[in-house]
């Protein structure tokens, strides 16, 4: 009779950003075991070892790798990362068809061998593909949501740290709608400490974040990783943390509030079942609770828009509502 | 020739709140040495040593108490936790005139071992003795500064994220002025998530913080320090973290936001010298910024209050301003 | 239907280890959720209180403290430090009587709320009340354990890691036996880093660890709690932390080596029922393997002594074997 | 006046192992900043940008990276794992000519923006580059040194924990000579808590590590990086944590023993000017003591065989002694 069930954490797929994401849960210790699974069986098997060890000057989690599905029975958490990537100047949304076929041929073996667990969608268009996760599983869909924009929002805060001089973690900015060209930050409600971004000044008593600061800062962090790309050939080193902090906040039951994507029913009237990033509660239940954040009309008219371009690829893809 | 300087916290005051600074300082890592002074030498050496026992467990701080000014030379930062208690149910602004006296005796000797050292005032009535202590040191006002409304603050967001239900690290909200009776939380700033708290819903869209709710848990957060002084005779643990958190702050160079005390000059129309807690950017150099938080006029007004209650005590001290 | 299910750590007494116990647990993330119960219920309120006011600057614990004994239901782990306690110059064995009259008390009442937990007994003396405390309950003697000599180990470590002037982190040696005045380090075995500790040398080539100085230390070690309780009346932080460390090995499933105290059962000729610290594979399931430590002659026979201390005094409380 | 020095810590190369040096060194939270430079400029900003962007959910490092020099100023460690990459079954030895002409062009560059920088090698044949570089930078021995076999060690110690069950953090056994093919592991001293590894038995009696055991353990270590870099073509994550390690042990002046790479200076009657991975301790003045541990005849032949195979391509690189 064991006291205290172990946490198993299941990282589908062991290219660049598989792999970060299982290293950055090792180093954090997320998870008392990870798993890398992927059919590429001696990549998955080389990842879960190379990371395995280290362990000796991290956590204790046990790492592994492999392509037999078996590696993730009874997991409590499976990040799903695997699939086609993303190239220089292609927009997220086009990637969808390869990706909805690997997931209908996958998905139903994963399920068999853990059948209750979380599905968090890293894959790209991951909101896109939330959906689609969700209606080849039949998981309620607060079980089965997107990464979002968990680390658009990242990269908007560091920007705005990084201009006002202070930390990051005192920088309150979120990017929401869907991951992808779409995008927007909800600047009506962005503050540092409890100063409303608009309002913040410099040493001199000159306002910060002007429009056109504010714009650009918005561009920057929606093509942070269009620059990363052409820089190194893909993103995996931020994108691993950020599925390892929603991974934590999933499996410690933190009720922590992320900006991942979930279908949203009918909030800010938008129909459909588009899965939009929005600030959410996340615990061991999964996506809890949407945010019903205050936002002005041409906020609210945004968003809808944004959600809108996700639902058209869902059609596209064959998954939109009947 | 070595590498890197290493970081000395010094605690002075072995008691409760003294040993519970260094006891969590040294479980988070805070420090590369941490000392503790009292003139009850063995105490503070038993303290000392009893942190001490337990780093093979934890970070590998070198610890250490005495009851040699000597054991403070060459510290990074002080923080100052020696002087009379609070008893149950005495104003914190009472305890002054004993605690200038230590202050007097005791602070010269310490930058004469220390000269480059922050010093953080813990000791109670702390805003007051804040500015005594600046007094007696000619430290620059961002170098000595009070501990302040950080622990208040986090009382009352501890209490809005059990009401709520999310993770407290996602409740903004400060308690500012005087940390003691006078102080009060700025709830037109107040937030979780985006979601200002007026517009926070139950899950059946009913407002939770309606007006007499946010009464109920000002008071609680104010007065949370006299029930546990009842319940236990004094406070030390909370008090302790907080501590610590503004020690790594200013030792790692975080350019964090936390409502410490230090002396305004002449913000939101505040006359004199009185050290008043409000956000403020803490680093290496110290407090090196007081910010500019938006307040309503009944804010505002309340706070010059505050500020005056602590002016007065200063006053009647023999430390306000020529 | 929850993902992984939460750990909770309940500490029974508020008195100055169990809040330590209680603090250091938070501070570290050793659980999800913290109890403290005592028959005091105000002040395990107010400890319970004051460390929960610290938990914005450390982990996400839930914690909070009460006197109704529901406060433990389904503890994954229940550590005692109930009782009463050691005074200077008192030999810890003299303590039995009346901590087993608030045993038989309590501990049925413990096991009703929480049937599934594992007892570590840190109440002193803890090897002597470990076996009572399995007698009471009828546990498996895995589940039911002391937290013996980890604390006297960690002392002796930094001491020896101070002379050597090396990471407390590389020194490995073990003080085995009862906790209390017969026990002693294992020392043929004692090494730093691979050199074992009589071939530890100064940088000019003398041997460090001469007879005279292992004396030296061990007797250090051993009368290390004397000191502290007379410089502050009572032991707290240490054995706080010692008491995290062994929750986090039970609580995270570490097959961690740690010297606990459980039932030896028949291991180097020892009769009888004594729980016996010895280098020990703690995981979720409690103490799975006592090792068998290579020990010199001189060594066994000390064992054996040591053990008869505790086996006399479990006889003198009524709770010898049949 | 700032109080307490910031650390930094610069890595040069942006390829996977110095990728995953910084990465993992800021979810450890190693540096207050750290910086990687690489000729790539691109590359390295990329890597950057990709690390720094994951800092809200880690510690508050400021990560940057580029192609001009002066990104390495005022350095306190600059870890090199810039060169040529090791090829799947080539032998370590034959990189060095590539990785020396980049050695000669590169380092003065370094020492000029960062000249009381501490130089760790880990780029291959790591140990035989530590001397080149040593010799090129004219720094003291101490001050320049390579990663070695801290690496080979932990791969052999998680193959020892897994065999016996428990924590990979209780088993003692280090890997030495050469980082490359004629290593070798000191089985003489090896251990788990104190039960020398011959003497570890499994539950039932047997005894577990015979001559076999170990050696085909021995080969699975050296062989692992082959193994690894069959599967995904190379290895970066375990270096990259072990890479974090030491710059931990450094910057924090932890006094830790690591099996590092120095010149050893006439041990073990090793003649030359060969950097040979022993236990070592480190901290902020680099390697400050090789530790004399005891080895067999046999084993102390072995070493000396291996120093040879790191003389001999020292020579043929022209760096061997006049």
């Amino acid at each position: 009779m064991a006291t205290a069930k172990s946490t198993k954490l299941g990282v589908i797929g062991a290219g660049g950003v598989g792999s970060a994401t299982a290293y950055a849960s090792m180093l954090r210790g997320v998870a008392d075991e990870i798993v890398i699974y992927d059919i590429a069986a001696e990549l998955a098997e080389a990842e879960g070892l190379d990371i395995a060890h280290g362990s000796m000057f991290a956590s204790e989690a046990k790492v592994s790798g492999g392509g037999d599905i078996e590696i993730l029975r009874d997991c409590d958490l499976v990040i799903v990362t695997a699939g086609a990537r993303q190239k220089p100047g292609q927009p997220r949304l086009e990637l969808v068809g390869a990706n909805v076929k690997i997931f209908e041929a996958m998905l139903p073996q994963v399920m068999e061998v853990a059948p209750n667990a979380i599905l968090m969608i890293v894959t790209n268009p991951c909101d896109v593909l939330a959906v689609v996760a969700q209606k080849i599983t039949g998981l309620p869909t607060e079980r089965c949501f997107a990464s979002g924009t968990v680390l658009d929002s990242s990269r908007l805060r560091w920007l705005i740290a990084n201009k006002a001089g202070v930390s990051i973690k005192n920088v309150h900015a979120n990017v929401i709608g869907e991951h992808g060209d779409s995008e927007f930050p909800v600047w009506s409600a962005a503050n540092i400490g409890m100063v409303p971004l608009d309002e913040w000044t410099s040493e001199d008593g000159e306002r910060v974040f002007t429009d056109e600061v504010k714009d650009e800062l918005a561009t920057q962090a929606m093509r942070a990783a269009y620059k990363i790309i052409e820089g190194k050939g893909s993103t995996n080193y931020a994108i691993g943390i950020s599925g390892a902090r929603i991974a934590e906040a999933i499996l410690k039951g933190q009720d922590a509030v992320l900006n991942v994507a979930t279908q949203i029913r009918g909030k800010y009237g938008i129909e459909g079942e588009a899965a939009v990033s929005l600030p959410s509660v996340v615990n061991r239940e999964g996506v809890v609770r949407v945010l019903d954040v205050p936002m002005s009309d041409e906020e609210i008219e945004r968003l809808r828009k944004s959600a809108g371009e996700i639902q058209m690829t869902l059609e596209s893809a064959g998954y939109g509502d009947k």
